[in-house]
């Protein structure tokens, strides 16, 4: 067997402690699959003395991880350090330009620079891979990039950030509020301390505009992602989407249309028979839609230590195997620069429940708004009757553009019986 | 650009045409994928004035498919013929040993000589791929291969054929005969005129025993690939089935144990609540096991032109980019000759349903079979009561030992009331 493959990992937290228990437990498997034994010579952390529950015996440590990429004794940096800017991008970098491999499970870091390392790794003949950064252990990005490779992809929609997901089932589940939910997900660790960047939409949004790079072979662009998250979904909506057929799931949909691509992370109402309803829990699911292939669906574990670090390992082996596919299918001097249909135009059916005084006109008022911007009712649903009183009116229309629905929810709220502001949850059509 | 990828493909059946259809409609994004442009040079099928739905203007008609091996103007065969010797495997044989690339979407060619054609191919350093054997559009040998390759695999599963798939969900939807629902199948061009090969479960088995070699690193062994069809699936059972909260897929299991490989293709009870119960009519799914990434699944279409095809195009842009990670993932003279574990062995749980006279001490003769043997019973059902008349009488039992089991129904048959051979069908706990 030829001379070992060296690699350092910067940074050791749940993930880097992952990606080095694979490596030594399974050291024979992988240098047989890689064709050469994998070595790890170096690892950078913050906190050298911090137990990690893995032996870093012998490896040399580094304390300032950006120093990797002049190691002369290294054939790959693994990036585990995290964020968009900073020590991550410096070291990627610096490690790329200095003819390394690098491998990384930073999604933020790619939804920022990817196209930019990208083109920088293709000049400098290294891979750049990152698996890791969207969907855990799922190999989507495999998947996108090779196995669905003969086809043109115009869909490409998925469940990207367990917490969400978790929040979401148990809410359904359960019938309770969000915030209380949210307190026990924090408790059982499947919420982090601040939980904005989950449940605002922000990291599925990362990932999504990775996914649709890879797609639709288009220069990431993250700043146009449409990004809400779920902080407004109560068990009312939960209850009345269930009386209607629906489940509830935070998605990240990105379909290419002739006008341009659409990008957007929001809750979804979704058919309770369509598979992606089934995906519970902290688990993630990508639903790809391409020309030949017609639809395929990839479910599993999208965090954690040990899925994560599987998908880190898996790239390792492909960069070492010489695997030079372009980082996103195409050279990446060939993403197209795609525009963003705005959410204005996005066409779509939409569920609506009113909070109105239960008394008469009141819904010739409403059915009056919709018909002035030509929005078409599905289905109304009003639970029981309380004269005077302010009671919940739901119902669903059929596709409509954005911009006509929020012109009609603009007039609905200037009736005298409506009393708040309408809660909105967009309609998929899977 | 550099020199065009040279392409002959042999067999223009349905697969065949899809390949070209998409080496065509694709020709400009393929060739930025695969770094080449990739050329159809010749072409064989049996029958040359057939329309085919696609234009072979250009392409050189070859009438001895096997000749193509020998052409100095091809990089690649690509084997559309089928069949696991005769031409398919000669074709193949001597193409690789005229280092030449080959792509094939024979699942009974692999399931028998696989490890023999890998072995050839490592050595004389060409691409052997065959994602189009397994799954059809689902990029699940990929998957294995590449995506999982941190992970030891402790078991892989799924509904690998899409025509029983098809079958046993109308049946349990409409409450139809098995015959019934095959001809509708056979009507629809969802089963062939022949069925056997599917319905009686072999084409799940050349797919299972395909899927356990990449997932265990060992030599194909489709010979000890336990076996059974679906004939025997009968509408009482599909609604005891749903009463105890299971649906009834055809599956195919492998499981590596410390005893040995389970290698094992019949009807299955799943969990309703799973997501592979979910999987319905045409559509095929694999889940499997891994010791970090823990579960995965992937859902698609197993079969016709388009996803078929698909694959096959995905194996030839890897074989272009030169990603030469073994066939198997690991080198073939590698793989390990695992013992298989005899059916006998197998532990599990099981539904039985009785045809039995509804007379007093019939079920205590049932219960002291049961003891004898150290079977425990799980739950009982009997529907309604007739004295002296034939009544189903159905349980399931705990986890046991295949023979011991087999020994419970040998004495229960010969009770006076049972009046036929008890119907069983194994319990998958997923």
């Amino acid at each position: 067997m030829t001379e070992a493959f060296k690699i350092g990992i910067a940074g050791l937290g749940t993930v880097g402690a992952g990606v080095v228990r694979i490596l030594q437990d399974h050291i024979d498997e992988l240098a047989l699959k890689a064709g050469r034994p994998l070595q790890i010579t170096a690892v950078s952390a913050n906190n050298r003395s911090k137990e990690r529950g893995v032996s870093l015996a012998g490896y040399r440590w580094v304390d300032d991880a950006v120093s990797m990429a002049l190691d002369d004794d290294l054939d790959m940096v693994v990036e585990l350090i995290g964020g968009s800017d900073g020590v991550a991008k410096a070291l990627c970098e610096k490690a790329i330009n200095q003819h390394k491999h690098v491998v990384t499970a930073n999604k933020a870091l790619i939804a920022h620079h990817g196209t930019a390392l990208a083109k920088l790794a293709e000049t400098k003949n290294v891979s750049l891979r990152f698996e890791a950064a969207v969907a855990g252990g799922i190999p989507i990005i495999k998947a996108l990039r090779e196995g669905l490779s003969a086809n043109r992809i115009s869909r490409v929609f998925g469940i990207l950030n367990g917490t969400c997901n978790y929040i979401l089932t148990e809410m359904q589940e359960s019938g309770r509020e969000f915030s209380d939910v949210l307190k026990e997900a924090q408790d059982l660790g499947f919420a982090e301390a601040d939980p904005a960047f989950d449940i605002d939409g922000v990291d599925t949004a990362h990932k999504l505009a990775i996914l649709a790079s890879m797609a639709f072979s288009a220069e990431i662009n993250f700043g146009d992602v449409h990004s809400e998250g779920i902080r407004n979904i109560s068990p009312v909506d939960m209850e009345f989407a269930k009386e209607l057929g629906y489940g509830i799931k935070l998605l990240g949909v990105a379909a290419l249309t002739d006008a341009g691509i659409e990008q957007r992370v929001h809750p979804c109402m979704v058919p309770i028979n369509s598979p992606i309803s089934h995906v519970n829990g902290v688990f993630n699911a990508v639903v790809c839609d391409g020309d030949f292939v017609d639809r395929t669906m990839y479910e599993g574990r999208g965090a954690g230590e040990g899925p994560t670090a599987s998908a880190v390992v898996a790239d390792i082996i492909d960069a070492v195997r010489g695997n030079n596919l372009p980082t996103f299918a195409v050279p990446a001097n060939t993403l197209k620069n795609i525009p963003t249909v705005p959410m204005n135009n996005h066409v779509g059916a939409y569920y609506i429940r009113l909070h109105v005084l239960d008394e008469p006109g009141v819904f010739a008022g409403v059915a009056m708004a919709l018909n002035n911007h030509n929005v078409s009712m599905e289905k109304v649903l009003q639970r029981g009757r309380a004269p005077g009183e302010p009671v919940a009116v739901v119902m669903t229309v059929h596709e409509t553009k954005e911009a006509d629905l929020l012109k009609t929810l603009d007039d609905i709220q200037k009736l005298d019986a409506v009393l708040s502001a309408p809660a909105v949850i967009r309609i998929e059509s899977l």
